[in-house]
């Protein structure tokens, strides 16, 4: 690979790097990602080691060996004893594979900024990398908690379910905060929905027999994760449909569910009303609605059939955010109250419907570019569809989505060295002042988000 | 913002500003816009003051504001007794909002170059900026004619509803021409359908009992139209559909409308059919027929129930230009009678869709980019999408759609800026020669639009 | 047009033109594409005179000259006694309407390097250059093989009905292989279908009563393609569907289309089951299976009626790979015995589904930008959109698709200078290192295409 000049992947003339360094150093707010709570909770805990941390339980690497042949078994997917130094070759011997991927990027940025090891992997040098990296995991400065000093995280929120314990969060007391993600529980014809309702059950301390129920124990819960610091929820669907069903409609999907006889057009039909009933209970609770939309999981049903969730087979289709958030828009759109922050995989979407709705509606706001699309190219993508249309203070600025701690600093890193690339390039077209553009840059980077997701001033 | 020099928006070598000088004081054609024909035909007339000109008539300034949570009433619409500064210091406020928008590009170039006010508006500036501008507004040399001597506007058309009575139109006298927009007329479950029926009886001097009188009405009109001046029709539809219904069909359809029993399915099939239908009537009178498509009008329920249409709350869909026009083409595409421009809200339509059609139909025309994409990347990515597929004399030219008068250069200026930024990097990367650019940017700025529209050779 | 600089088309600094060069002259894989067996067959064939080479036999030319009101007539579609020479002379004529799109690329360069003439193509030279293109035509240099060793052709292979007799690709041995493409025998409700079926039943020597003799009778002529040296079969569709149907039912429709009554629903429902069926056919016989999705054909039913079908009135319309290929991956797509090209004419499926597609299962691969979208910023776009998450690896490289055999080093030619161009600027950001850049480029131009198309190692 190329070397790491200083001014990599800003590609902009020297007020690129200008404005990057003015960010640079800027703390990291992170509040939507996929780290497990308990690596903070316990002092003793470390990461995993170097074949699990970068390969097996990383999906996008997953999925591109396995789109060229690699068995999945031999990135350690569902395996157990799994011998992590043959899983670390495996990467090292395909390298090739991710040239001009951001996995790659991350990864060599990671290895180079985080372990201090800029030689490249390949098949001769794993072997020692794979060393150096495990030996520094051991070590007292890679601990979690260490880890979120060193990258100067703010805040970190986890992603949980809504029958989660959240001890952990309230004994971390307010750095790393929970989300609540009640997905599992709403999935009303899903093979795990009885399991997520009854972990629901538990923790609202509560039976659930009917809807009144059910919402009833989603509220409790919404404060007690609030009570444990969260600011936000999470929901992911397939479809942006958000229209809502009468009282009785509710009730009786939802006894159809308990006596096991809803169906998956029933079950959608569910999934879309309480979207807008989470809009409504967060008009009244205050906490921002993160909605994820777009993708087909488990589109490999074969594999998954082998390996369970999460292997790397989903894939985004069309997504109709015009027609299907309008319920919840007329509904809850002009409240105050509401903050709903958008993610979208259809990119067709950003100049057509997501910068039109934000541009307008007091409670929408943009989330960053998602999954596929945070990339170098993606990122650019979405700022020129977005900006012209919903300006710069209705995006929620960048939350990294990460599974790896290790991970962190470098996606934060390249989404500032790209949106100052891309306003050093607007600076220089005449659009913008060099002023003005230091202050959006340092927005982009920090300001936004801690807005957008209700953390500081 | 950065300052105001002669390349700026260009983005191209030295070329790139030629080019630009070579066109930048061609006249203006300006076949489609909102601005009121009695601005022009009342010598007295002067222009709104400049908080209802800049912010209240301008949705994408209310709908900016209004998405910030800035209350519609503030920006001063639906008021009656409106402190016009008080509205304007509301822009100036919150001018931060709309860096990197085409609306603040508009604003501060007419600023600058209309009123000659190059000093940033903002909080502090904003009092004294008003005074002069208003100032300005007060007298002869803003008064609606002069401004288009000024501008040097060879001529303008305006938009008007099928029952227009035209009189001042016909004292203009070919500068300033109508164009015919018979929408109302057709939506047969609007509200104001009924009002707008009325309004083209009276015009068209002939009761409207059943639907071949209403054809008649409307061929009735579309010869005054063109007997004032009128060259084109306008036409706005959400779907591209333009399915014929047989003569029974489209009778029975505009019977139940007439008792008051229309459905919304109903009458979005009538509409189709009278797209068709308007095709058809062009071949016959040689109005070219240009065709909006893509919006959803009013998505805000409740605040169009508050403060009626046209607000912002218009949000744009997925168009399927390919089957929607298929039954319109197939009957009257191949015919040399008519120019079918098209304007679209789907920029993911310019190269599966759109560019194929323009390219292949004789009668298909592109219509340059409209409203959100009507923006400097927005430009560049309608002339990547298109132009290699449809060539440049299939597209129309530029309009400027604008509602205020003093925005007519601005807008103009910057379409010529960024196809000659366009044009000149095209020449840098060998696949067009110096001269043959200087001949395109001609006809992107003035030839095209004056050949579509039938202003002339 | 410009000069024809080395660095031309290429839009990077010198290390764009030093990639280039490392592949100019790499020899050329031509996988897919329409010339006629026949041309390569008889040592004596010549190519087509120079109207009917570059205009009448190109639907590029003939849709672009019928949009601006050339009668297809005077382009030579559909006539017997056709002037040549005057055909060309209507190219020349309006060659303005090329300017910026492809087609006037590949003629330029084409005219330059194939023919030697730099004179650019205008009213006036019309006569001249024609004389001198014809002499060339008919000299034995220009004989379809000679072109074959001067364009450095590795190999080519042509597309064939699935009737098709092979005689004269066995005949040739190797450097010119057959393509099995069914459609005209799948398509149970098109107007050709029984001729189809007809030439089929004659080429397997058996008789087709039912669908599992269909079947069989495609099998068998698979495997005598495969003789013939094929390694590809080809599919066009409108949809991706791929919904697979009962043996009872596949066999009920078939009954239905024998007995003429089958609907064009009916008949849809098939041609997604024999999509399905064949990659199930693939696996067995290893021919790889190339899937063109997207079209909707003679969408100007009143022009194919004239002059029939291949007459530029295809217009795309949008893709749901996601949904459409899943019956067809979840059967076949982890099969390491599949290989599967996709071809898209739906560019927002780039990011969305096919790089997603393509990252995960085994067996997809993507092709490169097809029809329309092979173009100067169609690569571009391609690459910018899939790279980043299939990665280069499961990208097929690159075909031609060409139908005149004059046009087939240009279009190469192109393809490097894009995509070395693409690398360079990608080297320059820091994304990529230079020697690694060199390995891509050679990857792009050659290495992948006859791996994907198991055309050597």
């Amino acid at each position: 690979m190329a070397d790491l000049r200083p001014d990599r992947y800003i590609e902009a003339s020297a007020l690129g790097l200008d404005l990057y360094q003015g960010v640079a150093e800027l703390p990291i707010v992170s509040p939507h990602g996929h780290i497990d709570v308990r690596l903070f909770a316990d002092p003793a805990a470390r990461l995993d080691p170097p074949g699990r941390l970068f390969v097996t339980a990383d999906h996008y690497v997953g999925r591109m060996l396995y789109s060229q042949g690699v068995p999945l078994e031999r990135v350690g997917v569902g395996q157990n004893d799994v011998d992590d130094r043959a899983v670390w070759q495996v990467l090292a011997d395909n390298m090739h594979l991710f040239a001009l991927t951001p996995t790659r990027l991350w990864l060599r940025e990671t290895l180079a900024t985080v372990f201090g090891i800029e030689e490249p992997l390949d098949s001769s040098s794993a072997a020692a990398i794979y060393a150096r990296v495990e030996e520094q995991l051991a070590t007292p400065a890679f601990a979690p908690r260490a880890l979120l000093d060193r990258f100067h995280v703010e805040c970190l929120s986890t992603t949980d379910s809504a029958g989660a314990s959240l001890e952990e969060h309230r004994a971390l007391g307010g750095r790393v905060r929970p989300t609540f993600r009640p997905d599992a529980a709403v999935a009303l014809d899903a093979p795990g929905w009885r399991a997520a309702l009854a972990e629901l059950e538990a923790a609202a301390g509560r039976e659930i027999g009917d809807y009144p129920a059910f919402v009833e124990a989603l509220a409790d819960r919404r404060a007690a994760f609030k009570a444990a610091g969260a600011t936000a929820t999470d929901h992911a669907t397939t479809s942006a449909d958000t229209t809502r069903l009468s009282p009785g409609e509710a009730s009786a999907l939802f006894a159809l569910a308990l006596a096991g006889s809803v169906s998956p057009a029933e079950a959608r039909r569910f999934e879309a009303h309480m979207l807008n009933e989470s809009a409504r209970m967060s008009t009244d609770d205050g906490l921002v609605m993160q909605l994820h939309v777009g993708s087909v999981r488990d589109h490999n049903g074969p594999l998954a059939a082998l390996f369970g969730r999460d292997i790397g087979g989903d894939i985004p289709v069309a997504t109709d955010w015009t027609r299907g958030l309008r319920p919840l828009l007329e509904a809850h759109g002009n409240d105050p109250r509401l903050t709903l922050i958008l993610f979208t995989l259809d990119e067709s979407t950003y100049s057509r419907e997501l910068a039109p709705l934000a541009g307008h509606y007091p409670a929408v706001m943009l989330g960053c570019p998602w999954w596929f699309h945070d990339s170098p190219a993606g990122i650019d993508r979405f700022l020129d569809r977005v900006v012209e249309t919903a300006g710069v203070y209705n995006l929620a600025g960048f939350v990294d989505d990460a599974r790896a701690l290790t991970a962190l600093p470098v996606r934060h890193d390249l989404w500032r060295r790209r949106t100052c690339g891309w306003l050093a390039r607007k600076v220089e077209a005449g659009f913008l002042g060099e002023e003005e553009a230091h202050g959006l840059a340092r927005e982009l980077a920090h300001g936004l988000v801690r807005r957008a997701y209700r953390l500081g001033a």
